[in-house]
């Protein structure tokens, strides 16, 4: 059995984790840390866990993560990067769901996040942790860096696209639309129900964190740098990210089969038939990322359709995949849960 | 492997025994009817299944029913019955999710239903699938009448104390709110979103066909006929049912004992500690009943909040349920997976 | 043009006011006050108020509430009383929409509000805000509690019942329903989107704050203790309180006619025809109360079905309803907006 | 008084025009038609007109619309146009919400709406009702043409670029989401409340009917064909529509300036200042539309966010906007209600 261990586990990612992992056949949760809630069973917090999870909450000091066999930081940004030096060299491997490691350029990173960062080497040594693009790199890792969930959806809806050099990479759009469990678990007034509820909005239009990892991402795919409009959207449901994904072709291809191809072998990732729509539900709770992809009208514009659970595909699920590829065990163990729909 | 063959698998009790019964490790579904939609690949109807549900809708006639082990009958009002003797002859096992067999006085029936019973011989054979109260009598029947949503939650909350004889059950009051799921997958207006979303209304107050099967039951728990008002509203949730119980105590008890000392040894059946309050999300996607009581300002009024998910614990996994009964597997087999939350 | 005062104008019940007064053909805003936000535009925190609204916020030092004819008082239980005798000497009407004034057993608002009380003379002055019963009372005050949004809707249903004295009043249920905006415009975590959206659950079974103030209500109506048991609960909608009483008849009466006649003069209670099923919806954005009466079965249990807007009915809207009796105006004046459907 | 007929009044956009219409100063309704439901009093079927709405649905054939001053058709795509010439010709105005005068190419039409047009001379005639474009031309017309919701918010978010010839006409991106009464009020599995809550998803992206309409417009602002790409999504709430617009920069322009500028005098157009994100229900249950402008990270590219209700300024407060406009009314009489927020 894998010991694994979770830093942060009072916010939607770590409760995510926690149902995810306990149901895990070869994972033994050992250890769960929150400074605050110290002492508090998991389950009083999450009774979705009652009956499941006996663990209770420790600091960090007490939690014996050196023992671990791997821990995940579900915390916030800056605090993975402060504690990863010392478990690496005790030979725990890492997975990272926050953003101290997704973003090679230091300086850059630095911008966006408004800190110095604490170990620069590491960054370097971090596998970017998308296993449709990733794998091998992923197998041989000690420390990854789970990607943000915009970046999930929309990387995976234009990378047949890029990889085969069919589009215009100069001026790409992303719309994008989450559900509000994205904003986390922290109390405060725009995420209230009666605020969130039945009405929508765009946000950080003027530049949000994940619009450079994402252009990392398509500049790598496509070997120089891309033209990226990314606009996410606050939309009222719990689960779910859809990114409507626009670009133009550059030469005549047949995208349903480009798409097909390039997913034929992906377990997660599920190309529809032609003129379909993929609904944010139809992945709910499970690793999946369903896409279609679109020539309106037969005209030279793409439309890909993306869609994952953010919470899932684009956080936990996600990490859980790659800690199966870090050590050994079947990429899908414990992820192969249907959506819950309706 | 068990042969499992759905009839009527197009509402969302059928999607859900899908989902239930593809990821049980002792289950092969076999054959899956809908006259409407035969010849219609499942996941074509449910993007959910995709990947994972390969059968097409069949007709009743084409769909070797007789060849099955058993047959969940996920049908409206009426069609169960019609069909149950010949799948009996044949040596099925049925189950029937609809309301045919729950009633024993067919007089009674009859009047909630407006139309004539087919076979009352049969529901006087019938085992009501409440496995809480029943578990030895459904191990060895033929013939499963699987209780309703609203009958499951207001039982199982009622059960201790009516039982141990320490309420009025003169005048009992069961106020009840349901998801729109329970409303079925039927095209009618006052289901649409923009009608059932942001409102709250009761419904049927004059008179609703779950007040006889409920009546019947906590009758036969006291062992007289009892006085029950019982409301149900129509909350904007997918998913969910709760329960809202009143009653007057006839004599001092620990309420929190009685409760606990009865569940003690059901999986499925969870009591939360004194003073809580269960939310439906608590059990969403799962088979479980978590039930809280008390007693507010010590006074003689008993309150208890009792929480099921409609399309698991009041539908669908009931019925799995009572087919690990059927068939001597372990109770909670393929029904162990955790909540959904958030 | 009456000069108007708003102490509290930065939460839900806050910016009601400011809706509805800002429409008011007889009212002219002077001055609305927050500590915390003293200098902010109103319409920047509050953008469907752009272009109608001017003011900012300001210190209650600098927002000369002395020189209005009325001040309304959306601020947390214990502020307003602090101020009330000040602002009476003044010569300035009062009409606090906490609940400082509304319970006159000074000692049981201690223990359930947690503090002394400022001015417990001025609570023996107060007029409790209830028009349909207070309403002469109401004309000649200076100072009126306005009734919780739980309290409106409960002493509406029971009253024609109460006052008629055609029920038992030893044991009376209230199951209540409530719109998330109830729970105020507080960052906090339980009432978050992702935790309150497609969700059930009862709050406070063991004692609610409304639960003395119904009671109080009840009791006066009845001339003698009522024994009442009142569960809240929380419901994923924005607005809408849905009350659900019960009680038993004590002899033979024509409850629809009672309930007709009683009200028949009253503009904002509508009584719905026999067997009808009031939706919070149907009264959304108005001061309404709708109201059903049933005898399930014919038997003595009466069921009363009652709907608010928790924001309007219960609480900004009843407020401006009693600032019209307060000044001699209609009392419908600037009230008359139509519910919004869908 | 203005005599207002409804012509299909049983669905969402009509029950809207008899809330606004019976609140307005000028108007008398004094005929609404239903074939299906002749004879029932419309407050049956909305509950919350009651006390407001005394009419009942008549026949076409007994509601004498022909004595109206003012007909609005609320009916399906091509009902309007069998109609048209009798009341034109008998002195009856007309305004039509649905889509038989929106598009002048009668080939185009028909093409997107699959039938023959029953009288091509009065589209030459029909005014297209957009009012911050067409303002002068609507005020002398007898047949207008009410907008769709999805083109009056793109056509109000391009306008003043397009206008002003600083974009690339030739790939301009529409990606727009709707609440779900945007569908109607028709009973169909895809809009219930348990299909289309808590998920998110485009439709009609192969091609849907708003795209001719919107490319119309946008060509006519243009001078010449623009190539438009258009994606519709469905997102769970009630009323709203957003709109997020993609185009490029031509040569450099003080954006903020250039929308302020071309809205200063519109009523119903509201300019946020720079950086902000207008969100759905900021405009909730009002005729407004608010829109902000954006140039991420100060590139050419430019984004556009527009809102409105779709209900209200996308049909029918747009509807009573040109209403008053035909009859030299101030063009914002009876609709300067506040939004409702939250």
């Amino acid at each position: 059995m894998i010991k694994a261990g979770i830093v942060g586990g009072t916010g939607y990612t770590g409760v995510e984790l926690l149902r995810l992992l306990c149901q895990h056949p070869e994972v033994e949760i050992t250890a769960i840390t929150s400074r605050k809630e110290a002492g508090m069973p998991v389950a009083d917090m999450f009774p979705s866990l009652r009956g499941r999870v006996g663990l209770a909450f420790a600091t960090p000091e007490a939690a014996a993560l050196r023992e671990c066999d791997v821990v995940f930081f579900a915390t916030p940004n800056g605090v993975a990067m402060q504690q990863t030096r010392e478990l690496l060299d005790a030979g725990v491997k890492l997975i990272d769901l926050a953003a101290d490691f997704r973003i090679t350029d230091i300086a850059e990173w630095s911008k966006w996040y408004g800190m110095e960062h604490a170990c620069p080497d590491l960054v370097a040594e971090a596998v970017y942790g998308l296993p449709e693009i990733n794998r091998d790199r992923i197998k041989g890792a000690r420390l990854v860096a789970n990607p943000g969930c915009y970046p999930t959806a929309v990387q995976l809806g234009f990378l047949p696209l890029v990889e085969a050099g069919v589009v215009d990479t100069t001026w790409m759009v992303a719309d994008c639309k989450s559900g509000v469990s994205g904003a986390g678990r922290k109390a405060e007034v725009h995420t209230l129900f009666a605020e969130a509820t039945d009405t929508f909005k765009a946000y950080a239009v003027p530049g949000h964190r994940h619009w450079p990892e994402i252009r990392q991402g398509l500049s790598r795919m496509a070997g120089h740098e891309v033209g990226l409009t990314f606009v996410p959207h606050l939309t009222p449901l719990i689960r779910g990210i859809h990114a409507t994904l626009y670009c133009r072709l550059t030469r005549d291809v047949d995208l349903q089969a480009l798409f097909e191809e390039r997913y034929s072998s992906e377990y997660f990732v599920d190309v529809l038939p032609p003129k379909s729509h993929p609904e944010t539900r139809s992945v709910r709770a499970s690793n999946l990322c369903r896409i279609a992809v679109h020539r309106p009208q037969g005209g030279d514009t793409v439309v890909v359709l993306s869609v994952i659970d953010n919470l899932v595909k684009g956080a936990a699920g996600q990490a859980v995949q790659n800690m199966n590829l870090l050590f050994g065990l079947a990429e899908s163990l414990g992820l192969t849960q249907l959506p819950i729909a309706p």
